[in-house]
């Protein structure tokens, strides 16, 4: 988990620079590179845990789920407001990490839709944001992600993420809308 | 412009209080009270828009959702995060007012697909959060809306809104995000 | 004034941009160049009180006074938190717009020991800045300001000053704490 | 690293609520009451190092600081903008934490102006707020404090105080600006 291996030293590197004029400077605003960072960093994952589960089985790729879960959204700040795609009531919205890891992986009994969304056999992620909202501590992209599974099939989601940063400067997911195109009928 | 509008004694009232200990305190947080309040505002305006679209025509209804438009969302920052329920590629994200206004309208032949969303003769509009996440000066809701049109029939929507806060201290959408649940299939 | 003269196009151009992957880009976060640019801002109006007094009399300096105050600090969000350099008990904190006019031009019998700070013949003024911590949406400069008066003599204060965007993408001091140096005896 | 010593639990118990219409809230804002309980425990932090410094000496003050300053202070986001009361050029402002223990408790010998601003003997601390401004994510007070010490003597100073909450729900002081009264002379 990034956040835990990063020591002082790694903070004064990343976030702290002298300017010009030899002031200190902190600056913990939210970069549209550090957004973009993010993206790729949950399309990765993605594509490593179809990737686990295919090699190793689904309890391998349910850790990693934990994983990314615990490094990449906002859980234990106390909720993440996550819809992710294919959920339907009475459990469409995942504030939950329970409910969140259940939708990657499946397995879980207490959610008997959940078919475990990240097992899918993605081979590639590719966000496409319309647009980026900084904030200032937080910061929204909105978009398309396209995803291919191994046999070619591309599925293209809408999908708006909101990050805020934590103390150690590493962005966190804490509103996911994920949402398939409305098909005009 | 509406800072300028308001006076200071509006500001005192709204955001100024003085303590216990008799300091001044400026409070720009958003609070939960404020979002409820800002929900049913859109819904409100939904309904508005549907009835002076039926007493009045299109041009009347037109006029009244640029003013909803201006006072709720936050276009004049620079762009608006707008995924609408019922958008198609490649005018999915309507992250400027004109597409904002094309969907809840019509009548805008650069958007040939807009019926209107907002004429569809809605008499009920109803948020139901199911989480609220207050970043301190940005805030998101997550939940469904439930619209209930003139024949009874109602429209279940899975909804995101982002808001931030202007200088007069009004909440302004920043980030919408709405879609059709997932059916299953 | 500033806030009042930009249209929204000047929106447009300031803090909305297109990135490579043709996203708009709205950022709101204050940079170290605008807190730069800020400070640079509040010295030049420093000097040109002293020069309209100077020259024309201290209404005119007055009714500069009220411009910059203004447009360079946020009483119209209901207070700063002003503790001026030279201002004694129990009138020390210009909590209101009222009380920083009168530090900076006198004039106001309510104010008795306001001499007025800004008709003090400043002919150069020189911000050096210890850190700048930027928390995202407000930004927060420590340093020291020198000040040379017309007869070539130099003041040297303690200053902090935190600054959050208005609606118009300008910054504007909600936090202006400045203090003589502590002398060690 | 305090965030992984707080439980979930204790998360849910600060920070989350359930609101009257069952969604989650999470709420980051800083609130008065939070920044009045932060000003409590500085002066409270004060007088224990003081009273630690007649009971057990130096080294044991020395320990209590580092733990006051790791724990209330914010100088492991990477730096803190500090102007202490006392201190004199080039050494002015004490942006790290070497700094910030120097002033409190001395006994560093690349800071030789430093006695120990905490170990003058205080036996209590009151704050005074003449304002609070609250940025949503930040928050900051000014106003006096009065320290008094074991001969009963006042001292009165003028104090800024800005706070950031970490990711375990604690305020921490990002700038801390302290000076004496200006005398009128």
């Amino acid at each position: 988990m990034k956040m835990l291996s990063k020591s002082l030293s790694a903070f004064a590197l990343a976030g702290v620079i002298t300017s010009a004029s030899a002031a200190t400077v902190v600056n913990q605003s939210i970069s549209e590179a550090e957004v973009i960072g993010a993206q790729k960093a949950w399309c990765q994952a993605l594509i490593d845990i179809s990737s686990t589960y295919a090699k190793d089985g689904q309890p391998a790729a349910k850790a990693l789920a934990e994983k990314v879960i615990d490094s990449a959204y906002g859980y234990q700040m106390g909720a993440v407001l996550f819809k992710p795609t294919l959920t339907v009531a009475p459990q469409t919205f995942r504030t939950t990490r329970e409910g969140a890891l259940a939708y990657f992986v499946g397995g879980n009994s207490d959610y008997p839709q959940d078919k475990g969304f990240a097992l899918k056999g993605w081979t590639k992620c590719e966000p496409q944001n319309a647009g980026v909202f900084i904030a200032g501590d937080s910061a929204t992209s909105m978009g398309n992600v396209m995803m291919t599974n191994k046999d070619g099939q591309v599925t293209t989601v809408d999908k708006t993420w909101t990050y805020v940063k934590d103390d150690a400067g590493n962005l966190r997911i804490v509103v996911h809308h994920s949402s398939l195109p409305y098909t005009g009928k």
